[in-house]
């Protein structure tokens, strides 16, 4: 029999998120194309998600489907024919979606096309622009600098035509029909923060849930950014309206503390689940009321859908220094936050699992816990007694109406406890589960 | 065609709003009388307000409009015949309402009808009796302490006799009956900031929103206090039930930072448009809950109308050093204030007029922004995008039931970026404004 | 006639609280048994309290009433024959409830029964044992380390037979049948702040409130904790519906400064009149939510009676280091603050008692009051005019739905101050009482 989720353990996990990551790394991915496909399929070795592919042209909502996007190569070449900036070398040197190009021109002409950080003049930028068809290259700003006038030979071996939009989808069902849904971007070629480690943390947490007993339906989805989840709403309209809560999964592997955004409604199950998860780690954490920018949060949260999802992340984008450069590397990534973020992932779960009504069925004054072994027999004693005053809390509070989430906002005690009290109390049929 | 209030600028206000106060500050004011058909026969030539007479003894609610009381010279004569306190050099030397007495007495009797400030002993402060028929004198304390024993002559040449209570009111229709109020109180005698300041601000935003299209109806109210806001209520219980919204204008001219007064309900529009001007400005301000003492939002905000009417400042009356006493002069208030507080009164009507609810029409996911040229096409910078931010909460938040006021609440920016906004969006056809 | 509560006064009571302690301090009470009979009787002689017997067995919900526990004499007696600890000396020597034992054994079975506090060295502590047959003795620490090897006598000549729970039931009868109650528990043996000071606290203020005419049926119980509420609101389910505010009175001698734990409600009238009510004396406070750990409150607010009864009282229970042990005597206790208890208890009592809504009948404006004498007749001054202030508020407020607390809370006035206007104003017919 399988494990219920509140047993789960995701212990250990770091060194297989890191090999999953390490192996996506170098691939080239955008919103749509060949890299977004083999990165699919790497994540398919690991956990059975349905790989959809969705036709260019196809009209979702206000946007249509873009043409599909591939690259071959692309390079500069300096007045003494040398490569200045080759692709080969780091997949951010070209701007994504960048239409093809052979051309000979001034470096004048040429800087028009160039994209670098002044102030971080060390690193290469990442830039796209998928709906505005151009063509640029991204480099160090020590680089640019130091370019010589000259002629300089422009090639970008790409491709722009009709194809398909790709996306990964694994919904593993559950009891009920209403649906847990956790989103990640996998639209990003090599950074490995922003978005690796949310796509590694999700396909470890489906891992680890496809094992389990299930009392909701899980849907995970592998998208690219904006495009990917307005193509999704649009081609699962009715589904969208199963999703009891969800998280968009980003920016899990920096070293830096928790956040999270607020959906919209910003006071759902979702959204306090995760505060009392946060909280009951007593560590730091930052909560921020919902921002129509971000990612795909801006989507599901837009007025016509309204859906209770969030997004919990480590330092937000555009947070911190390395974000959209060439430094969000492998390096960036710690184990230890990796492997936090997903125990993170599973405890907000494990609360969404637990969460249930009780009813008191001795409402009147406390029923005697003591003569049920649930209680400290010697009185006029204050040494610790967590275990019972969890217990009182929940005998207390369980009116058929407030759940353990509302005890355990309101006692203050951590969600663990107050569902162990539940678990005791429900076993010696002093309360029952509130359907 | 006339400009849109949203359109208009009062740049440059201050030297006529400071020529104005000048001109009225010698003029001896009360509730009735000589002083105040003057002075509203000088506003009078700036803006066409209607100069409005009742009679003494007319009932009003509880009170009752009392006798017109006008003074021609008032003295003190001291035992050597010289005159020691005279009205023609400032009328603050006398008690306002003071009944006429033609008497000789000696300094102890003398004493009983005699004002001073112990802690302000340079200053004259100002004492008025309107309810209770006495006379006295308001002087130096300085002065006081040398007053020598003696026979002393006082003469108060005052009537106090049938006649009317006068006030200004100007109607500036607009395009629907609602109304907006500004109420200030003209009854002071030669007191600056307390209230010529609040009349000046006054006149010159009536004289501008005179000159533009109008969504609402202005009503401004240039009246006695109490007895004046009484007795304007008791003349229109129905109009009052048109005032969606109202401001009590005082204390507008030191150099303090704003002050806001919230109405009784607290929470109307006029509080959060004030409000929010406040915040815009990013400077120092003060908001306070009503309380039922202060100027004439007392009887707007009496339970019988419970009007949403504010009163918007700079130092709040009795909280500068200079209150109520012959200190509050023309060298008290500022050009710089003046004019500040001008603009911030034509800021919060700017609001009031736009603040209108929106419908998103592309409610699922976002309209793609960027094929209409409203949204930067070049992904994956952080470069500001306020412009592009407050495009996506006007979409996210306008359901038609919320307004412009709650997106800028809501979003923390700027009301005038969120319409601006709105406009934009508007003109794309991407929202509808909801009747 | 007998003096509305508003004018009661219970100044210079110390002395008799403390009289009454001093007596009742030698006795050994617990749940059951002579002690507190006797306790009940001496109370008896102050105020015409009712002495209710429960027998044995009796079923009260989830509980049954215990067997009663009386204890004659108990020590043990060392190696050489000597008493090395003693009931007679202090009856917190020996674990309550006790079940009798006359038997040798060594020193290290012995332990296995010994009960101190290492880090209070110096201190016996207080423990029982009401619903596990077992036996005890609680000693010094310094005494404990002491002991020698050897053979020990241990006697405890006492009986756990069917017999009664007993407990004092006063009910001062008002104009309506809503009832306050007041609670204290009593089975505590030689313990001074908890909670003698509570029942003398108690008594006085119900002996104040006997001579007082009044508005509200007052119940007082004095009670064993936990099973003594259990006991009470098992018979007396109709008489609960009653109560409309009720306090858990303990820990009231102490020189700590006040502490109020809400009701489970938590805004209810005594929770709102108890705040106003520290708030007012401008000292430290303290305000807890309710947390289902304490003393009756437990019960009371139980889900299914969720009565609004909260707990006033100085430092609480376990926050002062001679809680619960042999420092908790006569001398922890002040006279200060006895008298400081009872009179706030008091001056609860008293914004109940006075706390009624009012109708504004001159709700258009405000009324005149300069004509009634109520208002200051010379204008343009800024003295002190609170009482001004008050009769604005009460003028302001009263519109039938909001009460004088509601009044004071939102003036930030004194609740004193305010009642003291409305009075004022009623007798003026300026407001009328809202049924």
């Amino acid at each position: 029999m399988s494990p219920r989720i509140g047993q789960l353990s995701v212990a250990g996990s770091a060194g297989e998120m890191r090999r999953l990551m390490t192996e996506l790394f170098p691939i080239c991915r955008s919103i749509t194309g060949d890299g977004v496909r083999r990165t699919l399929e790497i994540v398919q070795q690991l956990v059975p998600l349905e790989i959809i592919e969705v036709p260019s042209g196809t009209a979702v909502f206000d946007w249509t489907v873009p043409n599909e996007w591939n690259i071959r190569e692309a390079y500069i070449k300096g007045p003494d024919g040398e490569k200045v900036v080759d692709f080969g070398e780091h997949n951010l040197h070209l701007v994504g979606y960048s239409v093809p190009v052979r051309q000979k021109m001034p470096l004048d002409e040429l800087e028009e096309h160039l994209h670098s950080l002044p102030e971080q003049p060390e690193l290469i930028p990442y830039r796209t622009s998928y709906y505005k068809e151009i063509w640029g290259f991204c480099l160090r700003h020590d680089q640019r600098t130091r370019l010589e006038d000259g002629e300089y030979e422009v090639v970008i071996d790409s491709s722009l035509e009709p194809g398909h939009l790709t996306y990964g989808e694994l919904v593993l069902p559950g009891e009920c029909e209403e649906e847990i849904l956790v989103s990640c971007h996998l639209c990003h070629p090599s950074l490995a923060n922003d978005n690796l480690s949310g796509l590694a943390v999700a396909v470890f947490l489906a891992k680890a849930l496809e094992a389990a007993e299930r009392r909701f339906t899980y849907r995970f989805l592998f998208i690219p950014g904006t495009i990917g989840s307005i193509t999704w709403l649009a081609r699962n309209q009715e589904t969208a309206q199963r999703i009891r809560a969800g998280l968009v999964a980003a920016n899990l592997g920096d070293p830096g503390s928790f956040h999270y955004k607020r959906s919209r409604q910003g006071d759902t199950e979702i959204d306090r689940a995760v505060q009392v998860a946060l909280r009951d780690t007593g560590e730091e954490y930052r909560v921020e009321d919902f921002v129509p920018f971000g990612y795909d949060e801006r989507q599901y949260c837009s007025p016509g859908f309204d859906l209770a999802v969030g997004s919990l992340t480590r330092t937000p984008w555009g947070q911190y220094p390395e974000y959209h450069t060439s430094a969000d590397n492998l390096e960036l990534v710690t184990d230890e936050s990796l492997q936090g973020s997903l125990e993170m992932y599973l405890g907000v779960v494990q609360i969404l699992e637990q969460n249930r009504r009780f009813r008191n069925l001795n409402p009147k004054c406390e029923p005697q816990l003591g003569k049920r072994g649930l209680y400290g027999s010697l009185g006029g004693g204050t040494e610790g007694r967590d275990q019972q005053l969890a217990r009182l809390w929940v005998l207390n509070v369980s009116d058929g109406e407030h759940s353990l989430l509302d005890i355990a906002e309101r006692s203050g005690m951590g969600f663990g406890m107050i569902a162990e009290a539940a678990a005791v109390l429900l076993a010696a049929e002093l309360i029952e589960e509130e359907e």
